[in-house]
Protein backbone atom coordinates (compact mmCIF):
# COMPACT_ATOMS: atom_id res chain seq x y z
CA UNK A 1 0.00 0.00 0.00
CA UNK A 2 1.03 3.60 -0.84
CA UNK A 3 2.42 5.62 2.03
CA UNK A 4 1.45 9.51 1.45
CA UNK A 5 3.42 12.26 3.81
CA UNK A 6 0.73 14.94 3.95
CA UNK A 7 2.18 18.27 5.28
CA UNK A 8 -0.04 20.67 7.29
CA UNK A 9 0.47 24.48 8.52
CA UNK A 10 -2.54 24.66 11.16
CA UNK A 11 -6.32 24.69 10.43
CA UNK A 12 -8.36 27.63 7.98
CA UNK A 13 -7.09 29.17 5.28
CA UNK A 14 -6.21 32.42 6.63
CA UNK A 15 -3.06 31.11 9.29
CA UNK A 16 -3.26 27.54 8.20
CA UNK A 17 -4.16 24.92 5.95
CA UNK A 18 -6.99 25.11 3.56
CA UNK A 19 -9.28 23.05 5.30
CA UNK A 20 -11.52 21.46 2.27
CA UNK A 21 -7.66 20.83 0.08
CA UNK A 22 -6.69 19.17 3.20
CA UNK A 23 -10.32 16.75 3.52
CA UNK A 24 -10.31 16.13 -0.47
CA UNK A 25 -6.75 14.88 0.10
CA UNK A 26 -7.48 12.74 2.43
CA UNK A 27 -10.71 11.35 1.27
CA UNK A 28 -8.83 10.58 -2.30
CA UNK A 29 -5.87 9.42 -1.02
CA UNK A 30 -8.32 6.67 0.74
CA UNK A 31 -10.46 6.11 -2.07
CA UNK A 32 -7.41 5.34 -4.19
CA UNK A 33 -6.58 2.30 -1.41
CA UNK A 34 -3.13 4.39 -0.32
CA UNK A 35 -2.66 5.41 3.56
CA UNK A 36 -1.70 8.66 4.65
CA UNK A 37 0.42 10.28 7.68
CA UNK A 38 -0.33 13.62 8.70
CA UNK A 39 2.71 15.92 9.68
CA UNK A 40 2.74 19.71 10.99
CA UNK A 41 5.50 21.99 12.64
CA UNK A 42 5.06 22.80 16.40
CA UNK A 43 5.19 26.20 15.99
CA UNK A 44 3.35 28.42 17.70
CA UNK A 45 2.07 31.58 15.63
CA UNK A 46 -0.33 34.80 15.85
CA UNK A 47 -3.77 33.21 14.64
CA UNK A 48 -6.49 35.05 12.53
CA UNK A 49 -10.59 35.45 13.37
CA UNK A 50 -11.73 33.60 10.17
CA UNK A 51 -15.28 35.64 10.43
CA UNK A 52 -13.45 39.43 11.37
CA UNK A 53 -10.03 39.24 10.15
CA UNK A 54 -8.48 39.99 13.19
CA UNK A 55 -6.15 38.96 14.87
CA UNK A 56 -7.38 35.64 17.44
CA UNK A 57 -3.98 35.31 20.08
CA UNK A 58 -1.67 32.58 19.63
CA UNK A 59 -2.02 28.76 18.45
CA UNK A 60 -0.17 25.63 17.69
CA UNK A 61 0.16 24.93 14.34
CA UNK A 62 0.51 20.49 15.40
CA UNK A 63 -2.72 21.07 17.59
CA UNK A 64 -4.64 23.42 15.17
CA UNK A 65 -3.76 20.76 12.48
CA UNK A 66 -5.18 17.74 14.79
CA UNK A 67 -8.47 19.26 14.49
CA UNK A 68 -8.37 18.24 10.76
CA UNK A 69 -6.16 15.12 11.21
CA UNK A 70 -8.71 13.93 14.22
CA UNK A 71 -5.60 14.03 16.49
CA UNK A 72 -3.46 11.75 14.49
CA UNK A 73 -0.43 13.80 13.20
CA UNK A 74 3.30 14.07 13.97
CA UNK A 75 5.91 16.76 14.61
CA UNK A 76 7.44 17.32 11.76
CA UNK A 77 10.84 15.99 12.45
CA UNK A 78 9.33 12.96 13.17
CA UNK A 79 9.17 12.92 9.08
CA UNK A 80 11.48 9.98 7.65
CA UNK A 81 11.31 10.24 3.99
CA UNK A 82 12.15 6.39 3.96
CA UNK A 83 9.34 5.47 5.12
CA UNK A 84 6.67 7.11 2.24
CA UNK A 85 6.43 7.17 -1.03
CA UNK A 86 4.96 10.25 -2.23
CA UNK A 87 4.31 13.94 -0.46
CA UNK A 88 1.60 16.60 -0.51
CA UNK A 89 1.21 20.01 0.35
CA UNK A 90 -1.94 20.86 0.68
CA UNK A 91 -2.40 25.18 0.30
CA UNK A 92 -3.72 27.84 2.86
CA UNK A 93 -1.70 30.55 3.70
CA UNK A 94 -0.01 28.37 6.20
CA UNK A 95 2.10 27.50 4.12
CA UNK A 96 3.40 31.23 2.47
CA UNK A 97 3.21 32.67 5.75
CA UNK A 98 4.46 29.82 8.37
CA UNK A 99 5.95 26.35 6.04
CA UNK A 100 7.99 30.05 4.58
CA UNK A 101 7.84 33.67 4.35
CA UNK A 102 6.33 33.73 0.31
CA UNK A 103 3.48 35.84 1.14
CA UNK A 104 5.22 38.96 2.43
CA UNK A 105 8.91 38.48 0.49
CA UNK A 106 7.94 36.01 -3.11
CA UNK A 107 11.00 35.12 -4.44
CA UNK A 108 13.36 36.59 -1.63
CA UNK A 109 11.53 34.30 0.88
CA UNK A 110 13.08 31.60 3.17
CA UNK A 111 11.46 28.27 3.55
CA UNK A 112 11.66 26.55 6.80
CA UNK A 113 14.67 24.55 7.07
CA UNK A 114 12.64 20.58 7.60
CA UNK A 115 10.63 21.45 4.42
CA UNK A 116 13.56 22.00 2.15
CA UNK A 117 15.35 18.85 3.26
CA UNK A 118 12.19 16.75 2.97
CA UNK A 119 11.30 18.39 -0.32
CA UNK A 120 15.02 17.56 -1.83
CA UNK A 121 14.52 14.02 -0.02
CA UNK A 122 11.60 13.21 -2.08
CA UNK A 123 13.07 14.72 -5.28
CA UNK A 124 16.60 13.64 -5.13
CA UNK A 125 14.77 10.03 -4.86
CA UNK A 126 12.68 10.44 -7.33
CA UNK A 127 9.50 10.43 -5.04
CA UNK A 128 6.27 11.87 -6.45
CA UNK A 129 5.56 15.29 -5.01
CA UNK A 130 2.14 17.31 -5.17
CA UNK A 131 1.66 20.54 -4.40
CA UNK A 132 -2.55 22.53 -4.10
CA UNK A 133 -3.11 26.17 -3.89
CA UNK A 134 -0.06 28.41 -2.98
CA UNK A 135 1.97 25.62 -1.68
CA UNK A 136 3.99 24.72 -5.40
CA UNK A 137 5.46 28.20 -4.21
CA UNK A 138 7.35 25.44 -1.88
CA UNK A 139 8.61 23.52 -4.39
CA UNK A 140 9.36 26.40 -7.11
CA UNK A 141 12.00 27.99 -4.10
CA UNK A 142 13.43 24.47 -3.46
CA UNK A 143 13.46 23.03 -6.95
CA UNK A 144 13.46 26.31 -8.77
CA UNK A 145 17.08 25.49 -10.23
CA UNK A 146 15.43 22.24 -11.82
CA UNK A 147 13.23 23.61 -13.70
CA UNK A 148 10.32 22.95 -12.19
CA UNK A 149 6.97 23.45 -14.21
CA UNK A 150 3.99 23.91 -12.00
CA UNK A 151 0.68 25.78 -11.62
CA UNK A 152 -0.98 28.46 -8.99
CA UNK A 153 -3.95 29.15 -11.35
CA UNK A 154 -3.43 32.48 -13.34
CA UNK A 155 -2.86 35.15 -10.75
CA UNK A 156 -0.31 36.85 -12.48
CA UNK A 157 1.43 38.91 -9.39
CA UNK A 158 2.42 35.07 -7.86
CA UNK A 159 3.16 33.55 -11.59
CA UNK A 160 5.70 36.76 -11.55
CA UNK A 161 7.31 36.10 -8.77
CA UNK A 162 7.76 32.16 -9.30
CA UNK A 163 9.01 32.68 -12.75
CA UNK A 164 11.92 34.05 -11.08
CA UNK A 165 13.11 30.96 -8.74
CA UNK A 166 14.16 29.71 -12.45
CA UNK A 167 10.04 27.79 -12.47
CA UNK A 168 8.17 27.08 -14.99
CA UNK A 169 4.56 28.45 -14.69
CA UNK A 170 1.46 27.00 -16.50
CA UNK A 171 -2.03 28.08 -15.86
CA UNK A 172 -4.44 25.70 -14.91
CA UNK A 173 -8.09 25.68 -14.30
CA UNK A 174 -9.43 24.48 -10.78
CA UNK A 175 -10.86 21.13 -12.09
CA UNK A 176 -7.40 20.82 -13.36
CA UNK A 177 -3.90 19.87 -12.34
CA UNK A 178 -0.31 20.29 -14.29
CA UNK A 179 2.26 17.50 -14.36
CA UNK A 180 6.15 17.60 -14.25
CA UNK A 181 6.95 14.22 -15.67
CA UNK A 182 10.54 14.40 -15.41
CA UNK A 183 10.92 16.01 -11.87
CA UNK A 184 7.86 14.44 -10.62
CA UNK A 185 5.75 17.03 -9.33
CA UNK A 186 1.73 17.60 -9.66
CA UNK A 187 -0.14 20.91 -8.79
CA UNK A 188 -3.73 22.09 -8.98
CA UNK A 189 -5.07 26.16 -8.45
CA UNK A 190 -7.42 24.77 -6.22
CA UNK A 191 -8.57 28.08 -3.78
CA UNK A 192 -6.13 30.09 -5.57
CA UNK A 193 -9.94 30.84 -7.37
CA UNK A 194 -10.80 32.16 -4.36
CA UNK A 195 -14.90 31.31 -5.28
CA UNK A 196 -14.40 28.12 -6.47
CA UNK A 197 -16.91 25.38 -5.25
CA UNK A 198 -15.89 22.74 -2.84
CA UNK A 199 -17.17 20.25 -6.07
CA UNK A 200 -14.50 22.03 -8.24
CA UNK A 201 -11.39 22.15 -5.58
CA UNK A 202 -12.10 18.41 -4.72
CA UNK A 203 -12.32 17.40 -8.39
CA UNK A 204 -8.73 19.26 -9.25
CA UNK A 205 -7.51 17.36 -6.00
CA UNK A 206 -8.97 14.15 -7.27
CA UNK A 207 -7.54 14.27 -10.87
CA UNK A 208 -3.81 15.60 -9.30
CA UNK A 209 -3.82 12.73 -6.90
CA UNK A 210 -4.84 9.80 -9.20
CA UNK A 211 -1.31 10.97 -11.51
CA UNK A 212 0.51 11.37 -8.07
CA UNK A 213 -0.25 7.91 -6.97
CA UNK A 214 0.27 6.20 -10.33
CA UNK A 215 3.66 8.01 -10.12
CA UNK A 216 4.70 7.02 -6.73
CA UNK B 1 -31.47 25.61 -7.41
CA UNK B 2 -32.21 23.72 -4.24
CA UNK B 3 -30.93 26.00 -1.33
CA UNK B 4 -29.22 23.64 1.77
CA UNK B 5 -28.97 25.07 4.91
CA UNK B 6 -26.08 23.51 6.41
CA UNK B 7 -25.60 23.92 10.74
CA UNK B 8 -22.01 23.95 12.33
CA UNK B 9 -21.41 23.84 15.64
CA UNK B 10 -17.49 25.28 15.51
CA UNK B 11 -14.13 23.48 14.08
CA UNK B 12 -12.82 19.98 15.02
CA UNK B 13 -14.62 17.17 16.64
CA UNK B 14 -14.18 17.10 20.15
CA UNK B 15 -15.51 20.55 20.22
CA UNK B 16 -16.99 21.73 17.27
CA UNK B 17 -17.99 20.13 13.82
CA UNK B 18 -16.47 17.17 12.20
CA UNK B 19 -14.25 18.44 9.94
CA UNK B 20 -14.72 15.85 7.32
CA UNK B 21 -18.01 15.54 7.81
CA UNK B 22 -18.42 19.09 6.98
CA UNK B 23 -16.42 19.14 4.21
CA UNK B 24 -17.98 16.03 2.58
CA UNK B 25 -21.08 17.74 3.00
CA UNK B 26 -20.35 21.04 0.78
CA UNK B 27 -18.53 18.91 -1.43
CA UNK B 28 -21.55 16.75 -2.35
CA UNK B 29 -24.13 19.99 -1.99
CA UNK B 30 -22.24 21.22 -4.84
CA UNK B 31 -21.37 18.38 -6.93
CA UNK B 32 -25.54 17.37 -6.57
CA UNK B 33 -25.59 21.19 -8.74
CA UNK B 34 -27.34 22.22 -5.52
CA UNK B 35 -26.41 25.38 -3.27
CA UNK B 36 -25.63 26.03 0.74
CA UNK B 37 -25.74 28.64 3.70
CA UNK B 38 -23.58 27.40 6.28
CA UNK B 39 -24.98 28.34 9.75
CA UNK B 40 -23.97 28.21 13.56
CA UNK B 41 -24.96 29.62 17.04
CA UNK B 42 -22.44 32.98 17.67
CA UNK B 43 -21.87 31.56 21.26
CA UNK B 44 -18.23 31.37 23.21
CA UNK B 45 -17.27 27.61 24.33
CA UNK B 46 -14.11 26.38 26.42
CA UNK B 47 -11.97 24.60 23.36
CA UNK B 48 -10.30 21.25 23.68
CA UNK B 49 -7.05 20.92 22.06
CA UNK B 50 -7.08 17.93 19.62
CA UNK B 51 -4.09 16.77 20.19
CA UNK B 52 -4.00 16.40 24.13
CA UNK B 53 -6.98 16.80 25.28
CA UNK B 54 -6.76 19.30 27.43
CA UNK B 55 -8.39 22.60 27.25
CA UNK B 56 -7.38 25.45 25.29
CA UNK B 57 -9.61 28.29 26.49
CA UNK B 58 -12.62 30.21 25.25
CA UNK B 59 -13.60 30.47 21.55
CA UNK B 60 -16.50 31.22 19.27
CA UNK B 61 -18.20 28.92 17.53
CA UNK B 62 -19.29 31.20 14.59
CA UNK B 63 -15.53 32.31 14.00
CA UNK B 64 -14.61 28.96 14.37
CA UNK B 65 -16.79 27.71 12.19
CA UNK B 66 -15.93 30.15 9.29
CA UNK B 67 -12.64 28.23 9.18
CA UNK B 68 -14.29 25.63 7.61
CA UNK B 69 -16.69 27.68 5.56
CA UNK B 70 -14.04 29.89 4.23
CA UNK B 71 -15.59 33.37 6.29
CA UNK B 72 -18.81 32.62 4.80
CA UNK B 73 -21.20 31.69 7.65
CA UNK B 74 -23.94 33.23 9.40
CA UNK B 75 -25.27 33.34 12.74
CA UNK B 76 -28.05 30.91 13.82
CA UNK B 77 -30.88 33.11 14.74
CA UNK B 78 -30.61 34.54 11.00
CA UNK B 79 -31.91 31.48 9.41
CA UNK B 80 -34.68 31.85 7.74
CA UNK B 81 -36.41 28.80 7.04
CA UNK B 82 -38.06 29.96 3.84
CA UNK B 83 -34.97 31.00 2.00
CA UNK B 84 -34.37 26.98 2.25
CA UNK B 85 -35.61 23.73 0.59
CA UNK B 86 -33.71 21.30 2.56
CA UNK B 87 -31.45 21.40 6.61
CA UNK B 88 -27.96 19.39 7.50
CA UNK B 89 -26.42 18.20 10.43
CA UNK B 90 -23.04 17.14 10.22
CA UNK B 91 -21.72 15.73 13.21
CA UNK B 92 -19.17 16.21 15.76
CA UNK B 93 -19.37 16.63 19.80
CA UNK B 94 -20.56 20.02 19.06
CA UNK B 95 -23.71 18.62 18.08
CA UNK B 96 -23.90 16.85 21.33
CA UNK B 97 -22.18 19.75 23.53
CA UNK B 98 -23.49 23.24 22.53
CA UNK B 99 -26.56 22.51 19.94
CA UNK B 100 -27.98 20.42 23.15
CA UNK B 101 -26.38 18.98 25.67
CA UNK B 102 -27.33 15.50 25.20
CA UNK B 103 -23.44 14.47 25.48
CA UNK B 104 -23.82 14.74 29.13
CA UNK B 105 -27.72 13.70 29.78
CA UNK B 106 -28.40 11.30 26.68
CA UNK B 107 -32.58 11.62 26.92
CA UNK B 108 -32.75 14.50 29.32
CA UNK B 109 -31.03 17.00 27.69
CA UNK B 110 -31.93 20.02 26.11
CA UNK B 111 -31.65 21.03 22.47
CA UNK B 112 -30.98 24.96 21.71
CA UNK B 113 -34.34 26.64 21.47
CA UNK B 114 -33.15 28.25 18.00
CA UNK B 115 -32.53 24.02 16.84
CA UNK B 116 -35.41 23.50 18.29
CA UNK B 117 -37.61 25.65 16.10
CA UNK B 118 -35.82 25.27 12.96
CA UNK B 119 -36.16 21.44 12.87
CA UNK B 120 -40.06 21.96 13.51
CA UNK B 121 -40.19 24.24 11.16
CA UNK B 122 -38.55 22.41 8.89
CA UNK B 123 -40.38 18.96 9.43
CA UNK B 124 -44.08 20.47 9.52
CA UNK B 125 -43.43 21.93 6.36
CA UNK B 126 -42.14 18.55 4.85
CA UNK B 127 -38.49 19.35 3.77
CA UNK B 128 -35.91 17.08 4.31
CA UNK B 129 -33.17 17.03 7.06
CA UNK B 130 -30.40 15.27 7.01
CA UNK B 131 -27.84 14.14 9.95
CA UNK B 132 -24.94 13.06 10.74
CA UNK B 133 -22.39 10.75 12.80
CA UNK B 134 -24.43 12.16 16.57
CA UNK B 135 -25.86 14.72 15.07
CA UNK B 136 -29.48 12.75 14.60
CA UNK B 137 -30.18 12.77 18.55
CA UNK B 138 -30.83 16.31 17.97
CA UNK B 139 -33.99 15.18 15.77
CA UNK B 140 -34.28 12.34 18.14
CA UNK B 141 -35.43 14.41 20.72
CA UNK B 142 -36.85 17.19 18.79
CA UNK B 143 -39.26 14.80 16.96
CA UNK B 144 -39.44 11.73 19.04
CA UNK B 145 -43.14 11.40 18.97
CA UNK B 146 -43.08 10.98 15.57
CA UNK B 147 -41.35 8.19 15.82
CA UNK B 148 -38.81 8.91 13.44
CA UNK B 149 -36.67 6.60 12.41
CA UNK B 150 -33.02 7.41 12.08
CA UNK B 151 -28.99 5.67 12.76
CA UNK B 152 -26.18 6.30 14.49
CA UNK B 153 -24.50 3.55 13.20
CA UNK B 154 -24.12 0.26 15.80
CA UNK B 155 -23.41 2.37 19.42
CA UNK B 156 -25.20 0.45 21.75
CA UNK B 157 -25.31 3.20 24.75
CA UNK B 158 -26.27 5.69 22.63
CA UNK B 159 -29.21 3.42 20.54
CA UNK B 160 -30.77 2.99 24.44
CA UNK B 161 -30.92 6.46 24.91
CA UNK B 162 -32.29 7.09 21.59
CA UNK B 163 -34.91 4.79 22.34
CA UNK B 164 -36.27 6.45 25.09
CA UNK B 165 -37.50 9.48 22.80
CA UNK B 166 -39.61 7.15 21.00
CA UNK B 167 -37.40 7.34 17.88
CA UNK B 168 -36.89 4.14 16.52
CA UNK B 169 -32.97 3.20 16.02
CA UNK B 170 -31.65 0.95 12.74
CA UNK B 171 -27.90 -0.20 12.61
CA UNK B 172 -26.17 1.35 9.81
CA UNK B 173 -22.96 1.04 8.03
CA UNK B 174 -20.37 3.78 7.63
CA UNK B 175 -20.83 3.64 3.80
CA UNK B 176 -24.68 3.50 4.08
CA UNK B 177 -27.63 5.73 4.94
CA UNK B 178 -30.77 5.26 6.40
CA UNK B 179 -34.21 6.92 5.14
CA UNK B 180 -37.29 7.95 7.23
CA UNK B 181 -39.40 8.34 3.82
CA UNK B 182 -42.74 9.46 6.05
CA UNK B 183 -40.98 11.90 8.22
CA UNK B 184 -38.53 12.66 4.76
CA UNK B 185 -35.09 12.26 7.62
CA UNK B 186 -31.93 11.16 6.55
CA UNK B 187 -29.21 9.93 8.64
CA UNK B 188 -25.67 8.40 8.35
CA UNK B 189 -22.87 7.16 10.83
CA UNK B 190 -20.22 8.77 9.93
CA UNK B 191 -17.27 8.95 12.23
CA UNK B 192 -19.45 7.50 15.00
CA UNK B 193 -17.54 5.14 13.48
CA UNK B 194 -14.31 6.04 15.02
CA UNK B 195 -11.82 4.78 12.73
CA UNK B 196 -13.61 4.79 9.71
CA UNK B 197 -11.59 5.67 6.46
CA UNK B 198 -11.87 9.94 5.48
CA UNK B 199 -13.39 7.65 2.09
CA UNK B 200 -15.97 5.79 3.51
CA UNK B 201 -17.37 8.78 5.48
CA UNK B 202 -17.77 10.77 2.01
CA UNK B 203 -19.41 7.47 0.52
CA UNK B 204 -22.16 7.14 3.22
CA UNK B 205 -22.74 11.35 3.49
CA UNK B 206 -22.09 11.36 -0.38
CA UNK B 207 -24.88 8.20 -0.50
CA UNK B 208 -27.49 9.89 2.25
CA UNK B 209 -27.21 13.63 0.28
CA UNK B 210 -28.14 12.18 -2.99
CA UNK B 211 -31.65 10.77 -1.39
CA UNK B 212 -31.79 14.19 0.78
CA UNK B 213 -31.60 16.47 -2.65
CA UNK B 214 -34.03 13.84 -4.77
CA UNK B 215 -36.48 14.91 -1.54
CA UNK B 216 -36.07 18.26 -1.65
Amino acid sequence: MKNIAVILSGCGYKDGSEITEVVSTLINITQLKAQYQCFAPDMTIESTDHLTGESSGPRNLLSESARIARGKVRPLQELDPEQFDALVFPGGFGAALHLSDWANKGVKSKVLPEIVTVIKNFHTNSKPIGAICIAPVLLAKVLGDKEVTLTIGNDTETIQEIEKTGSIHEDCDVNDYITDRLNKIVTTPAYMFDEALPSEVFTGISNMLNELVEMA
